[in-house]
């Protein structure tokens, strides 16, 4: 259940994202953090997934700066794990991920709805540009390389989870 | 190399779309599918991956319409690999991920840019709710159970692999 690819010596933002949430069961385990799960044995229960790559997992998103601990018992010490601002920042990965698999795997049959309580209808994300508001039509972004020496994946995952 | 999870069982938009782009590498060639990449070689170079992962992921990929062959060589055959209309709606995923790991790894030192052709600015993605267009803020969301019935993930894709 290790890792099974090395993205460290890309760079690239996305494989930067992969190499931090890439493990199995790593996206899920945040899906359930998203919903309020917080304790080792709701994760164990909710996902199926062996005690020790959950733990190798949480550890992981701890030592990334995506989770943080909290402990909520002092005997026998006991941690929770909380996400952080950095893990917050996952929501737009995870709700374009379900909006695909909704979509384009379950067709007319998605497990769950979201409603977005501003406007109180059913949720479809829309991405859209921050700068000019309008939605992506196909081929309309074009790729600037503006950093020739952008570190790697590993140099910069180096550097940001000491910060 | 192999499969490292099997999300078959579960009830998820989410661990759909993993179960389909979820295995080692397969991000990573979809990113370069989406600036051009057609042909095994020039994944092959671009990535450095083993070329029997390669050869597996792309034919998971058309199996699963991701991807669609088409022949550009008849002596000696060969095939290269275009983007499904399946395939184009990954970009938002592929974007957001881009997003986070630009932010929250690289900092500064992101190592590409994206210009919005419509804005002619810098493309930063921005997820909206379709039906109100306002952006989302922390916990506006609520899940709902709307099918109880839903199919798990490995028979939703036995479904639409189908179709």
């Amino acid at each position: 259940m290790g890792r099974t690819a090395d993205y460290s010596k890309q760079t690239c933002g996305i494989a930067a994202t992969l190499e931090v949430v890439g493990d199995p069961w790593t996206l899920l385990i945040l899906r359930d953090a998203f919903w309020g799960v917080r304790r080792f044995e709701q994760w164990q229960e909710r996902l199926g997934v062996a005690r020790n790559v959950l733990a190798a997992r949480l550890k992981s998103l701890v030592a990334h700066g995506v989770l943080e601990t909290r402990a909520y018992s002092e005997r026998p010490p006991r941690n929770e794990y909380l996400l952080t601002d950095k893990g917050q920042a996952l929501r737009p990965v995870l709700l374009t991920m379900a909006d695909w698999g909704n979509k384009q795997v379950y067709g007319d049959q998605a497990p769950a709805l979201f409603i977005h309580d501003h406007c109180d209808h059913a949720f479809t994300p829309r991405l859209t540009c921050d700068h000019c508001g309008e939605g992506l039509i196909p081929g309309d972004l074009r790729r600037t390389q503006v950093n020739a020496g952008a570190p790697t994946v590993g140099e910069a995952l180096a550097r940001s989870d000491k910060g």
